[in-house]
């Protein structure tokens, strides 16, 4: 069965892990668009960010230039405590698809947070910190970043407060007490605690929150507290690239074998780990030194790429961030709450963004279902219970291995399994019981919404 | 910080991992004595063993002299999957703890199961199928056992039925679903559908259940059902001897860096991770190559090995089941349900009990909320939220790194974490509260319990 060469898992030395981030912007000829203003309309200065957003993040948002990020020192012993993860061959997956593709995941849910979100956590609490900050503020959906950043926060022994989307912290109470044993307090958002959440409230009683809401609350938190500030998991600049950890990890494994993939797949939220997982091969494919298919899987129920706009668009529901040019469905789109699990941000990394406009990479729509059929089969044979948001990956790599069954063609496949679902079982259990159903948005929903799109100079 | 030489996570390339596991009984000079029958007060046969357990593993059961049985080819690729387990050095707890101790811990949590108790489920399930089997039955208390065995019986196609601890199985609604996942079914116990679990609620109405009553009643189903055979996530010798993969890998890892531990440390419910753990370092002692302090933990709340007696006495409540001579506080004792997790068994593994008789271990008892307030440090420093059980260790490692830090004494102290609490929420949530309590059962009720042992001849 097994390939003698290739172990089932190939971890990097310690020696032989990243020592600088890769900005993936240094490379690209059409650099993303800036963020802009929602009161002038232009482009955001460092001055005007650093209220929001720790000084060093800052320079790392607006850093389109320098091509490598050195990881502080601190910051890689963090990460030795969890990480090089594994580069996975799914023997048993190809043998039970009975593919001649060569199956490889990038298994990043090996740590207590459950996913790859501790990678920019521990790298945003290490710039707080360092500021001399007393704590940060920020939102989590399925609470795989509010878990990751409790434990980055618990480590360093700064404060946090986590806004929760409100469908996730009553579908999950057991992330919020995993949260509260790293020492965060966590509120269910839309909340009476801030004026954004209650006029939220007001104008949609009843609402089960979505990922818009819960950074609007987070944001006004930080900005109306001194010594704090706001750190996001996803979507901005400098999560992705801390986030390059995944694929330069990733690309070195498969260097160390000498592995060219013909195609990487993620999932895509806010494309946190899909900008992550890609960043090197990306790069190659920038500069013309190599070619891979970049495939972007979403859900059918909040379908940015595949459905939405390339537009200006608030990055909250409650509209007092900035404006970020990316495929959006509109800042008041807020997908069914019957879809379980994360990936449920209305908008995409302006960097994906950019590079989706310009024909880097495709993208594709799955629904929760076959997602969740995906996951099972997944799980019976390669062990892990996989996360929703990576079952996504997951049932578009299968299906890519089924078509080479069809045509007979050995391609090697790479996708990112960005964590695990053991807080998802509610999830489970519907599937268990037959009772999942498919819940996607119609035209004129997705109309509504984009017609509420600020009116920016393109 | 670090010690520039040892890594953070020692992994073993896969030419590095066992290929045989270690039988500790073979080096015993007073080996385990044997099982039972208690009809007839004479050792158990072959013929009497084979309707309740697959003929292979009552071989094993049975083999106090082969020192290394070699683990089937099909079983090392499983294990390939999810192992090695990393053996990881503590440096930040160390730091934390200003010791100049130096903490190792071997961690079996990073697969689906939590624990390490895919380790023997792998193990059984494939005798089993070799043996033409339909399926297997089994009890799980924590979960942990019946999700390993889930996972190994969907891996391989065998039919399986849970008995879960009717405290956990409510305190645990997710590990439910996992099993589910993975195809079981699973059943609360005690329940109606066994003569045995009428009994046991008729004669106990509202009891919570305990691994003993659901021990009785997987083995009932087992022995009425063709094609059908029991198996045990603990206590036994075949156990012990799968479990051994895990001190192998140890033994490997510390020897690649030449690290000599002054002692070892495991928290010990039936024995199967101790056992595991110790077994290589163990033989080294029993054959006077090597001297190590070898420390097992047990809740106050179960204490066998410090409050029982090393008598024979039944496994399971219902006392069907062989006669084991162990450390044991009467197969009637059942542990408040106030014990958050496993280690709820009333006897310890044989070959520990005899181990521990011959005064080659020492054995200590902690309380419930010490335990929790060492895991709660461990998961901030060290990142990984430990289960409860794993947590008795931990708990003891801490506190001889505190006492290094009173002598100066720089020991090198390895400690087995065997799995991860992403299910014990509910445990952790009572002590975020401050809800949680100790209960440790009296004299008397100890005396109850084993005023009802089986009168055996020594």
């Amino acid at each position: 069965m097994a390939d003698n060469k290739i172990p089932y898992k190939i971890y990097l030395e310690e020696n032989e892990m990243p020592k600088a981030w890769y900005n993936l912007r240094a490379d690209m000829k059409n650099k993303p668009a800036p963020l802009l203003n929602p009161g002038t309309g232009k482009p955001l200065t460092k001055e005007e960010l650093t209220p929001v957003f720790c000084d060093e993040l800052v320079d790392q948002e607006l850093d389109n230039d320098t091509p490598f990020v050195e990881i502080p020192e601190e910051i890689r012993g963090f990460y030795k405590m969890y990480r090089p993860s594994p580069l996975v061959r799914a023997y048993c997956l190809e043998e039970k698809l009975q593919t001649p593709a060569k199956i490889y995941y990038k298994f990043e849910g090996n740590n207590t947070s459950g996913s790859h979100k501790l990678n920019s956590a521990i790298a945003q609490a290490y710039y707080a910190k360092k500021q001399g900050l007393k704590g940060v503020t920020t939102e989590t959906g399925a609470g795989q970043w509010g878990t990751a950043l409790s434990m980055a926060c618990a480590y360093l022994g700064l404060d946090l407060k986590v806004f929760m989307v409100k469908v996730s912290y009553e579908q999950k109470p057991f992330r919020r007490e995993v949260m509260r044993t790293y020492g965060a307090s966590v509120v269910p958002s839309p909340s009476e605690t801030t004026e954004i959440g209650k006029k939220i409230l007001a104008e949609h009683p009843g609402t089960t929150g979505s990922l818009g809401c819960a950074i609007s609350e987070a944001v006004e938190v930080a900005t109306k507290n001194p010594g704090y500030r706001y750190v996001l998991g996803s979507v901005l600049n400098q999560v992705l690239l801390h986030q390059s950890v995944i694929g330069l990890e990733t690309k070195a494994a498969l260097d160390k074998y000498g592995i060219h993939p013909d195609m990487i797949i993620g999932c895509a939220g806010g494309g946190s780990n899909l900008g992550g997982l890609i960043a090197p091969f990306m790069g190659e494919k920038l500069r013309g030194e190599a070619d891979y298919r970049i495939i972007a899987v979403e859900p059918a129920s909040c379908p940015s790429f595949t459905r939405g706009k390339y537009a200006y668009d608030f990055c909250d529901t409650g509209m007092i961030c900035p404006l970020a040019k990316m495929y959006t469905l509109g800042s008041s789109f807020i997908p069914s709450a019957n879809h379980a699990g994360g990936l449920r941000f209305h908008g995409m990394s302006s960097i994906l963004s950019q590079l989706y406009a310009d024909g880097y990479m495709e993208a594709v729509s799955v629904e929760q279902t076959e997602v969740f059929e995906a996951a099972e089969q997944f799980a019976r044979v390669e062990g892990i219970l996989p996360a929703p948001e990576s079952s996504h990956a997951i049932r578009v790599a299968i299906n890519e291995a089924l078509k080479c069954r069809e045509t007979g063609e050995e391609k090697t496949i790479v996708f990112g399994l960005t964590g695990t679902g053991y807080f998802d079982l509610v999830a489970y259990e519907k599937y268990n019981n037959g009772e999942m159903t498919d819940e996607i948005p119609t035209d004129e929903q997705i109309a509504e919404s984009l017609a509420k799109l600020p009116k920016v100079e393109a």
